[in-house]
């Protein structure tokens, strides 16, 4: 089809997805194996019941290459053609790993993907720039906390986003446990911590943002929206995996503000943590990612946490770079060895052990802040 | 809040769900382990960080249980408080497994879901009465096809649907792949495949149903299936763990058609396929739920099968039974053999290997047919 009007033939790279998965085989396996991966990621059929020539030629994904691994294990690269993407998120992940995520012998590494359809998607919005732009922040990381615990009442909420943002933290964000539940309906609340944000600023001078979680499918992910716009909010968080990647591209291509992904549900699909928290979240236009800093309350190592940061940040097609977000059990003292780790562009995150200190969270907060701009509290 | 009215006490049974976790700990830690899998899963916070006794009393997360199982590795109990579930389907797998899902020491097992939680869902509105009435089906399984390969135009799709009405198949699906690709885009396919099903039962005098695949957002999911209604689809094909839950839910509740389930994304290792394709796919609404029949292209034991049909099938807080669908390398040959161990409430899916066929297709799926009729050819 692409091929018929000469002149106009599309260059093969950017007709094709190469995804590299891990399989666990016996060497005299691995040839049948790979080539059932690639019928199972594309036509979902023997060849037998294939016949028509296009489809062959242009639809079936190939299998490029299988390097030894770690003994008993390869890595398998597989041409999965562009075109059965349907330029849809979730079509997307759908032909990376959809059935294959029921096979327990193979997990999803990593995928290069062309720069047209880069393009296509879009990527973040406003990524890095425009989350700078937005808070006024540079030459430093940014300073994040969260709303917790879930089940406090909107006004309690709300006292203490304004103490953060009295403290001069600068992303307020809910707890991503925080949905439309009756102890704080997702409107209430919203309106009133951004209330509050509002007011400290106004003390402060600052511009502390407030990113409340957003839940549900897509119907209700733009109602919700809505609300929080009318609002006054400036940035929104969602958990692409939970409500659908296909979601968190809609926002991006029409919600007009930045988005932080939350990880929530990632780790159930066996899918590499760089690859889905990086560089898929930063293609379907997550403006910040949040991920588990190494040596907090998740297992990440040292190195998926440098390749989640590159897979969010490096040079890739154009499109604007994703803030990484290291979180999960941080404490003000680890701020030094975060800095040390992500240098300046990042968002450091710390939720429950600044809330821990209850009366003092204002002190706990300012210190946190201090640390983070290098001057003593 | 609910104990405050004398005569309004929720039972404590309909307050709670009880969620259990395999985790992997040595016996000195389990304690501990647990305790932090319990925060997790609710405030996600050190309980210093909380000091609201309703939340405290109410919200917060409790170890209920912890058993030995193999060595190494204990059954966790947990006990989560329906109000942080908010009654919405992504919330609830989020409160489930959300962040615990990025822990490689954890699974989620299995759940007990509350009486007035299962009816605020509601569950399958047509389920297998609702099946058997559409396609007036009764005393056998249903017979399934699939549309495929992806990469072929409407008309060649459609093609493959009259043949396979016209053998007597009771329920064609769509492809899980095939969504709204240049190729085949929906409204195009589903008016020339629904129009060649109609015409096939014109001739044959049976009711067998199209079933189109639906992709993307739940924005995208309403409009399709108000094309598919329009071409006169009665039945439509959704992946949950692609396009979110609380899609699923949401379609349930109001799209008015019967919903079949594909597994893609579900994953294999992390949340017990009875759990998630059985009773939480169920729960939210789906009517038909497709799973890899052990010994076929995907290594699902026979007890996991059987698990998965219990969960779907089993009386459940009065929710409708949802449809067993055992599928993935299928062959006429195992007619017999699912026969024996599905009964008759299930729908044999056989896709890739009637259509390796070819030019035999109809006598294929005659076959096919026959068998399940348990009739000779």
């Amino acid at each position: 089809m692409d091929t018929a009007v000469p002149g106009t033939v599309i260059p093969v790279d950017e007709r094709w997805i190469d995804a590299t998965y891990r399989v666990r085989s016996a060497v005299g396996d691995i040839d049948a194996r790979a080539k059932a991966l690639a019928l199972e990621q594309s036509v979902e059929a023997p060849l037998a019941a294939v016949d028509d020539p296009r489809v062959l030629a242009e639809v079936v994904a190939r299998v490029d290459d299988i390097v030894p691994a770690t003994p008993g294990e390869f890595e398998v690269r597989i041409r999965i053609a562009v075109e059965t993407t349907g330029f849809e998120a979730g079509q997307l992940l759908n032909m990376l790993f959809g059935n294959s995520s029921l096979h327990d012998d193979v997990a999803l590494l990593d995928v290069r993907i062309p720069a047209s359809v880069a393009a296509r998607f879009g990527g973040p919005r406003f990524g890095v720039p425009g989350i700078r732009a937005l808070t006024d922040v540079h030459g430093r990381p940014l300073t994040a906390s969260a709303l917790k615990p879930q089940g406090l009442a909107p006004a309690q909420l709300a006292s203490i986003a304004r103490t953060l943002a009295r403290a001069g933290i600068d992303v307020v964000k809910d707890d991503h446990g925080l949905a439309d539940q009756e102890a704080a309906p997702f409107a209430a609340r919203v309106r009133a911590v951004q209330r509050a944000v509002d007011e400290a600023n106004g003390e402060t001078g600052h511009r502390c943002v407030y990113a409340p979680s957003l839940t549900g499918h897509f119907g209700q992910l733009r109602e919700r929206v809505a609300v929080a716009r009318e609002a006054g909010v400036r940035m929104i968080l969602v958990a692409p995996m939970v409500s659908g990647v296909g979601s968190l591209a809609a926002l991006a291509r029409e919600g007009g503000l930045p988005i932080l992904a939350h990880p929530a549900l990632a780790g159930a699909a066996r899918i590499a943590p760089p690859l889905i928290l990086g560089k898929l979240f930063r293609l379907f236009g997550a403006d910040a990612t949040i991920f588990p800093n190494a040596g907090g309350r998740f297992a990440y190592s040292a190195e998926t946490c440098a390749a989640i940061v590159d897979a969010a940040c490096a040079p890739w097609h154009g499109l604007a770079p994703t803030l990484p977000v290291p979180a999960g059990g941080m404490t003000v003292a680890r701020v030094a060895g975060m800095r040390e780790r992500y240098g300046d562009d990042a968002m450091l995150l710390i939720g429950g052990s600044l809330l821990a200190a209850r009366e003092q969270l204002f002190d706990r907060a300012r210190e946190f802040v201090a640390a983070v701009q290098g001057s003593g509290a």
